[in-house]
This record gives structure tokens, sequence and C-alpha cells, in this order.
């Protein structure tokens, strides 16, 4: 059947159709004028994303490349990094770290709880010889739908002293939560293509202070594809040492466009709604938040699967009846929680009828539920702002 | 803002994606061998929808070209046909026969009631000397969102032993609503590519019957562009006789191939059971349905302005803060009823979404209704249904 599917994972998101007419343009050669032309935009816009007058450096990969590019490029053997871990993707970097033989001081929390700053400020304050060279924690821990408090956390090692560098995970938030990369001191912002920027996966994008810089100067694991030195080299010419995705730049490009047309703020705020939306249809229709209270996150929701409802036969119904497609719980979370993608093009209808085929579907499988619930609370909602 | 957009006018439709992919196909000769066999295609496909073994002709021209196709093949200056005249489209199929002055026998209603069989037989049986041409009359007319029981008239007009046509208006009704050309002694059935076949207008289509082609042998009114014969005899070397609208053949292929994987059969209980649920919120809003009871379209629901809500207010709070699209009341109508147009591409959660809107639309315009009310009456219905 074609309908309308909604792709309500936490990224890859929905692809709106003005970027999805710009991936069928034709190709262009990468090495030629209007590429660099194409290029220089890309930079200018996401410059403006995050908040920074940094390198912005691309790599034809997945976000988690990016992440071991981050690795490979400032450290060496025998380093020592802090490194959050409460979920996959933040545990990821400390995996990949020790693969090359950082090691790594982690900061263990359960799954769907934060990493408070005073987590960090102890560690750091306990390495007297100023040891560690870089504390890597996600904005957004997708894998359980909390959000750390980066702003207080940069603030927090600011005045601290420590020279440890800020590295942070923005994939699965930038350009949906609020985030300053230079007024909030991060020194490596890695984000990719497939959830705020609502592109296809491909490309991964990182932002560089030149605090990192210094760093990476001593830094003595092997890299090619991932050397930024040589990625900047090649971008000062408009250009990048290998063959780019040039179609994802076609749809970056597009994807800034729309943004900047919103205004970065007004997408922040949109996305604080959609997920207030969601929260309260949830909390509505009698089902539990996973994640810790206070830290939930605005592009992703994590939600107990209720009793007696078993998350393989309720995101079969979303997807086969309604075209919703959910992400369930990961690892040790699997089929503990559902979690419900809200970012990129997440729109005000979107959510009303998400919410609309949760409920029907939780309905169908004899959860208790007065139809309509879900949403009121959505609708309540969004009549509160006037948008 | 990009964002996902509904098109809920009663025609042109959304076109869903796969079909805008195949419009953005290269084009190719239309007097080539890929032409044929795209014609051939199409023809084939649609034969099957009309349930027809007639012959299908095609003009690049919206469906009001077609109907005055149709006067100008089929007739002569000082003829006489019988139309239907109950909303704007029935009524121009009389101005287009006065124009090329064939004479009109109306069957007025108010706009909102339909034309019964006895309205057609009493006006038969009156012509005893058999001088009525022909029976013309919309299975939908889409100004009041009212059906006409075409099934009825023709077994009527089949017992009655007199010879006119019976021609009917498809226009927005094919592929949507239960229509059977041959089993029911359509001799001329027509229809454009924006309604059901989910297609941009700028094709029209027409089934005509071998009783319809005899009577084409006496018509004396002048035609050139719209001459049947002439496309017959074009279609049967598989072209057509001026330049075809290629792009929409090739959406058309796609569309037919959509129809049938849901099956034709699937599609007419689909709109069924959307307009329902239309239906089913709108009262239990407190609105009230314009159309005449029992006779209500599964492809439009008419509905009654509110006191004191103004249709532009409401339909701007709609389009802008919603992305929602809906019809207005035309000529005598407007600003007394609004229309909901739910007929080719629409799905459960468009009607979800759709209703959701128009709820908290009219809540914001001090409408009074307890907020979920819309979708309780949606979900209510589809969840009797197993689909």
């Amino acid at each position: 059947m074609e309908r309308r599917e909604y792709l309500q994972i936490p990224g890859p998101t929905n692809v709106p159709n003005r970027i999805l007419r710009t991936l069928s343009m034709p190709l262009i050669n990468h090495r030629g004028p209007e590429f660099e032309k194409l290029l220089t935009n890309c930079v200018d816009g996401l410059k403006k994303i995050f908040r920074t007058n940094n390198d912005i450096l691309m790599f034809p990969s997945s976000g988690s490349g990016a992440l071991e590019s981050a690795i490979v490029n400032l450290f060496s053997p025998g380093d020592t990094i802090v490194t959050a871990c409460h979920g996959l993707f933040s545990e990821r970097v400390a995996l990949i770290a020790e693969r090359y033989r950082v090691n790594t001081i982690k900061i263990q929390k359960e799954w769907g709880e934060v990493v408070k700053v005073e987590d960090i400020e102890t560690v750091l304050k306990q390495d007297v010889e100023k040891k560690i060279k870089a504390v890597c924690l996600p904005q957004n821990e997708t894998t359980s739908g909390i959000v750390n408090d980066i702003e207080t956390v940069g603030k927090m090692m600011k005045e601290s002293g420590h020279p440890a560098l800020l590295i942070v995970d923005v994939v699965s938030s930038l350009a949906c939560l609020p985030f300053e990369t230079d007024a909030w001191g991060v020194d490596v912002a890695i984000t990719a293509s497939q959830k705020g920027f609502m592109l296809p996966p491909g490309l991964s994008i990182i932002a560089i202070s030149e605090r990192a810089w210094k760093l990476s100067e001593e830094s003595k694991l092997p890299k090619w594809y991932w050397d930024y030195k040589a990625v900047r080299a090649k971008m000062e010419q408009k250009q990048l040492p290998y063959t780019p995705p040039t179609t994802l730049l076609f749809g970056l490009k597009e994807s800034l466009d729309i943004i900047e047309e919103e205004g970065l703020e007004n997408v922040w705020t949109r996305h604080a709604i959609m997920a207030e939306a969601t929260r309260n249809s949830i909390t509505a229709m009698g089902l539990t938040l996973f994640s810790e209270v206070g830290y939930q996150s605005d592009t992703v929701t994590a939600i107990n699967m209720p009793d007696g409802i078993k998350f393989e036969e309720f995101s079969t119904i979303l997807r086969e009846k309604y075209g919703v497609v959910i992400g369930g719980g990961l690892q040790q979370l699997q089929g503990k929680i559902f979690r419900i993608g809200h970012l990129g093009s997440v729109h005000k209808l979107d959510i009303y009828a998400v919410m609309g085929a949760i409920e029907m579907s939780l309905f169908e499988l004899g959860y208790k539920i007065e139809l309509g619930t879900a949403s009121k609370a959505v609708a309540g909602t969004f009549l509160k702002y006037s948008f």
C-alpha cells in the first residue's frame, strides 16, 4: 500500500520531499567549481547550526566513524580519557578508545540516567597530575532518551582549569536541541546526516576547536582515512581528500536552507513542543516514561513497555496497520522499552497521528484505554502555544 | 516550513511519492515503441478500473473538456438530452449542451439532494416519441458531496426500453466508489486524472460503448480536437492524434499498479471506511452534514459551517497551522459549507490527523468542544474493521 509512512525511530528520520528532490539531482564533478561552491555553502551553514567559528570537517561515514576519528586524531596509546557510559552510543566511545589502547575512566550510570556535572567534576579533581586528555559524553543518549547538560559541564571544565578537552556526541541532538559549540566550550562536536539534518545516512560532520587541533599534534595513533589534517588541508581547497557523498551534500544544502527558513531557534522550540506533546500523551495513556525525570530528551522518548504487551506484536501492528515505525529497546533494554523518535522533520500532525496510532494499537492489544485520550493530550499541548 | 501537507480538497488529491517519482522520469518519444507499450498498459489497466470491455479514449484535458467531448461527439443541434442539475458540475453539462444548441430537460434539485431513479423514469416515460438521446448525471456531485445511484438508474433505463444513452460523470468517483460500466449499462463514463488516480490534472479518460459509437455516427456538431473517431483510430495504433501528456501516462501506469496491488475492491472499501470515520468524527463534534441522508459521498464530505465560524478564518488556521487544505462551498454554498476530500491516497492516519486539525482549529475559534472527540470517533470507526 502506498501511504504516508512515519519513520519514528530515533534516526534515520523522515526525509522531507524537498530534500528528496535534491537527492535526485544529477551528479557533479567533485573536483570542479560547482562542488567548491556547494561545499562552501554547506560549511558556512553548518557553522551557524553548530554555533561555532571552529573548523568543520566532513567524512563519508556514519556517526560511529566520526567517533573513531576523534579518538585516533587526538590521542596516543596510554593516554587517558573520561567517558560517560550510560547507553549503547556513549559506551561505544570507550570501546573504540580501548581498541586503540587509550585508557578510559568510565562514568558508569544505569541506562536511563544522566551523567551529572558533579560526576565529571569529581573525576577531574582527583586527576591532580592533569593526565586526563578529554571528557567524552553524548548530549543526547539515543539508547535511553536522556539529555546530558553540556552547557554546565562545559562551564565547570572551563572554571576547573583542567586542560581536558570536551568531546560531545551531538549525533541525535544537533539542529534539534539547543547547542552552542563555542559558548559552551565544546572542543569536538560530532554529528551525522540522518537525524536533525533530515538526510539519509552516510555523512558525518565534526566541529573541531583550536585546542583540539593542538592536542592532535601530539597524537601517535595511526590513521589515514580519518586524518583530520588531511581533511582540513583539502577542505581549504573546497574539496575532500577522497570521493565525497556529493548527493548528500546537495541534500545538506537544502536541509540548511530549510532550517534557516524556519529559524534555528524555532526548530529547537518545535522539538521541545513535539516532545512535550509526546510525553503528555504517553502519560495520559497511563504509560510511564523510562528516562530520568527532568532529563528526558526532546528528540526521542523512551517508554516502559506496559505489562502484558509484547514489543514485537505492538510494533508490528503499528507498522502494518498504520505505517508507523518505532524503535525498540537495545541490548539489555530489549523488550522492556519502546522509543519514539521525534526529531528532524516532525510537525504537529505527525505527532498527533503517531500518538493516535499508538493508542489504537495498544487498544487492539487489550490495553485498557479510552479512545481519544492520546490526542486530547497532544491537542491540549499544542493549543497552549500560538504556532 | 517543510512538513507533510494534506491536500483535502475534493481533488486534485495528494499524489503519493511513488507516483511523484515516475513523474520525474525523462520524456520518451510519443511516436515510438516505448510509448506504444505504455499506452497499451494504461488502456488495459483502465478497463479493469472502469470494469468494461468498451473502448477507452484519452484527452490531454481536464475533466470538463471530456464532458464537452461527449456532447459534441454524440449529439446534433436540436437534439434533446436529460441532465441532472444539482451542483456545479452536473449543471455544467447542461450549460455545455445549450452552448451547442442541444436542448436540455433539466432535473433540477437543491444542491445537496440526489437525483432519484423515479425522477429520471418519469421524464423518460413522458417521452413517448423517444426523442431523448441521453440521460446525463454524475455518480458523485463534488459540489455537495452526494452520490447518485447509477446502478439503479442503469437498470431502470435498460428495463424501460427507452433508447437514451446513459452518460455518467465519474470524475470524482472512479477508483474510489464501486462503479461497473458494463454491468450497469453505462454508455459513456468520463473521468480525469486528478482524483481517484492520484495524479496531477491534465488527462481525461472516457469509456464509450457500442451504442454510443452508433449514436456518434449521427452527430452533426463540429469538432476536431474532441473527435472520438480520430482518437480511436490513432489509439488503435497505440498513439494519440496530438501530443499526449506523456508524464501523466507514466504516472497513470504507476497509479494503476498501486490500485492493482491494493485490489480495486479493497480501494472501494477503504474509501467507504475513511468516509465513515470522517462523518462519525464530524457528527461527534456536533457539526452537521450538509448532504441528503443516505446518499452522502464516500469521496467528499460536505459539512454545514457552524454558527459563528467563518470559513476564511477556519481554513486559514487549518492551512497555516496544520498544513491541511480543505474545500469551501461553491457559488450559492460559499461560506455556508466546507468540504473535506477523502479520495485517492487517503489512509487511516491521514483522516486521523485531518480530523484532529479540524477539531483544534474549531477549538481555537471558540467552538465548544472537548478535545479528543474527533479522534475518538475516528479511532472507534477504524477499530471496528480489521485492516
